[in-house]
């Protein structure tokens, strides 16, 4: 309690400085104990990585479970949700035939080609609209989205945006001209030998869908400016039943607006690459991490603050959808919600599903929020996947945008392992995250 | 002059969009183009670290030039300067006798040991002022400054702050009390068992001087815990005599106010570890590469924009008196100086040494400077220390902060490599400052 009332103190202090104060006394903490960091080690290390419907993934909603536990969270529970249970298979060749291998990685949801391997002549295209042009061309044939990232936008998530509608639409889209496999170019900027995952939607039957590392898919689009090339792809991956998993929920009880419930989160799952530390045992990690500073502190939220380790973001965001209708029947105001679920990088803005004047009464926090370098609310931003159903129940949603030019390099691939994150970037994640839902609970929105 | 037409119709445009249109410009060029990695790689591999005094420094000063002509600036040419030749030697080796080995190097200047080494009784002290009040206790001894940065502060450059004097300060401290050597912790947050060099200052006779690893300092510090604790410490290196060297000059000459001139700059001598990729190979590609984007985007700057790549900030700073000793009998008006040594990140803000209210006018250029995320003027900074000197003719200085996570992590040490820079973040600070000196160069301060 002597604690407490040292906050109460701080609190008491006029102006700007009281969030500063705050600020503070959660930086002080934070930065010396780096607790982000070592639940990510013990995440990426002790579970590994875990895609949904996996056994690792079963192992994370446990681990997930007994650290709420550990940490002294209040109503540690599950949400159950079904997810598809996709596995890669050890299999993945991809070769020009009489010409160079290609390193590639089957897409999630990818049908497996027979133990052969499917041949077939290349036709590349850069959008969806002119593989859709191909009309019956495509029968037969495989497709090759190549279309790179537009490199002179400044974010990356922009560039993203802008290709990753070839990844996610562009195999099903091929599929029903009958295509017989689909090849996309990895959705990375950088350069290397290293496919990148991702997941893709099939309507109605899939097809082998592979991805392609960055030079594979440059040798590939040489081979071809040379006339016609034909390639033989080998996936072993398939899909197996639906299998039950959950999503796992633990919180500090509101002491005056219990029922107004305040959601901080990531996703629990990740691809079956490297160990998921940035996508997204990052803000797995600081979302546990934000709601531990503030309960050993001693701080008391008016409102309750409630950590959400969303199962199965990754495939079909089950997880999301299954907590949004648990919460929809809970006797409770869906209030507010933030995700972290853009890398472990150092913190610069929080995205606001507000608009600019509404965001613009939040400015009053900056000084406090600063204090970590997230100096800004962008207005009109929508959280992210996880919390974005609960916008829907009345929620206003939130997304910690950390520095993006590193993400897209690990992205889905074996690169996304730890020693890519810093401990503090991740950690003034973490800070600025309990610092936000700690305003928000004391002072609402 | 096509190009240029369409410069002058994009700073044609009303308010701020001109200075928007004027970043994408040099952004659609330098990001696709990512010119500031390819001369980082280009010093970092064939050229090497180099240490003042080296055959590399005189490598990377041919380098330098001959980059300088390929890319076609103008009134290429080296100011010479006097450098220090001091010599790391292939032996350093410290042990806690009859216990455990201490990973070390020699700090940048320490006098070597005999091929025997010394030994000593180690006091432990956390302070300039607790060594100084050792007075003769301190005679005979090998004084150890253990104290680890204050990780509760955000930025590590204010961490760095509070800790290095006693890197610099402490040798030369201890050897005027009579110490037979000196060990200081690395001056880093990052908890591993690579040891950081740096420059230290005696006034009178050197004595050996290393620092330990983040984690030897621990050790050594949890022997003193347990009682008297006696090091051997070996070091091979010596000072030689000094050597004639230089700094390397470029420019794009103004069109309307030619003897007025900016400079833009970072170092060209690095540590002796490494490849000195962030610092400051970083600023020195950074430099090079904002000015090649203003020239082959046909921009021609009413002042003149000059790149400065100065020789020995490290251990004497000798380049940047030189260069400040040239410019102030040139007939020319020093007007503005840049200086980017804090690493080859993401930039976040300039730094500025007018006051808060002047300051406060540059803010109209942000809408084009925040194109590349460096977003603030920072009022009251100082530049750096190679530019500083040009404060004293009159120029105003700029710094460029990136974000200061992992700059420290790295500095100083072998850990400071190519893979730590993410080609992308780099081009970005470039991208900014060739915006910064371009709109200096067309608006005035």
């Amino acid at each position: 309690m002597m604690v407490f009332n040292a906050v109460a103190l701080a609190v008491a202090l006029a102006g700007p400085n009281k969030y500063q104060a705050a600020a503070k006394q959660i930086g002080d903490k934070g930065l010396v104990e780096l607790g982000a960091y070592s639940m990510l080690i013990e995440l990426c290390t002790s579970v590994g990585n875990r895609i949904a419907g996996s056994e690792n993934a079963a192992k994370a909603v446990q681990w997930g479970q007994a650290t709420m536990q550990r940490l002294g969270f209040q109503y540690v529970h599950l949400v159950p949700c079904m997810v598809p249970h996709w596995v890669r298979g050890p299999v993945e060749q991809c070769e020009i035939i009489d010409g160079a291998s290609l390193t590639c990685c089957a897409l999630g949801t990818s049908a497996g080609t027979s133990a052969e391997g499917v041949t077939g002549e290349v036709i590349e295209v850069t959008s969806i609209k002119e593989a859709q042009a191909l009309g019956e061309r495509a029968r037969g044939k495989i497709i090759f989205f190549s279309r790179p990232f537009d490199f002179r936008l400044v974010s990356t998530f922009a560039q993203y945006g802008t290709g990753a509608d070839q990844r996610f639409a562009g195999p099903g889209t091929v599929a029903k001209l009958g295509a017989i496999a689909c090849l996309v170019r990895s959705m990375t900027p950088d350069k290397d030998d290293v496919p990148h995952t991702g997941t893709t939607r099939f309507d109605g039957a899939p097809i082998p869908a592979a991805a392609l590392s960055y030079m594979a898919a440059d040798k590939l689009h040489l081979a071809l400016q040379r006339g016609p090339v034909k390639v033989h792809l080998t996936l072993s991956c398939k899909t197996l039943p639906d299998e039950p998993s959950a999503s796992v929920v633990g919180e500090l009880t509101g002491t005056e607006k219990p029922h107004e419930v305040i959601v901080m989160g990531g996703h629990l799952d990740s691809w079956d690459k490297g160990q998921g530390a940035h996508d997204d045992g990052a803000g797995v990690a600081q979302s546990l991490e934000a709601l531990r500073l503030l309960k050993e502190l001693g701080w008391r939220p008016k409102r309750t603050i409630r950590v959400v380790l969303f199962m199965n973001e990754e495939i079909s965001g089950t997880g999301a959808e299954a907590y949004a209708a648990w919460a929809k029947t809970a006797p409770e105001k869906a209030y507010a919600g933030l995700e972290s679920d853009s890398g472990g990088f150092a913190p610069r803005e929080f995205s606001c599903s507000l608009n600019a004047r509404r965001a613009k009464r939040l400015d009053r926090w900056l000084p406090g929020l600063s204090y970590f370098e997230a100096d800004r609310f962008r207005a009109g931003g929508g959280g992210g996947a996880d919390v974005g159903p609960l916008g829907n129940l009345g929620a206003v949603l939130f997304g910690l945008e950390p520095e993006s030019q590193r993400y897209f390099d690990y992205h889905h691939s074996d690169k996304d392992t730890i020693d890519k994150v810093n401990p503090r970037e991740l950690e003034l994640g973490a800070c600025s995250m309990a610092l936000l839902v700690w305003l928000i609970s004391e002072e609402g929105i």
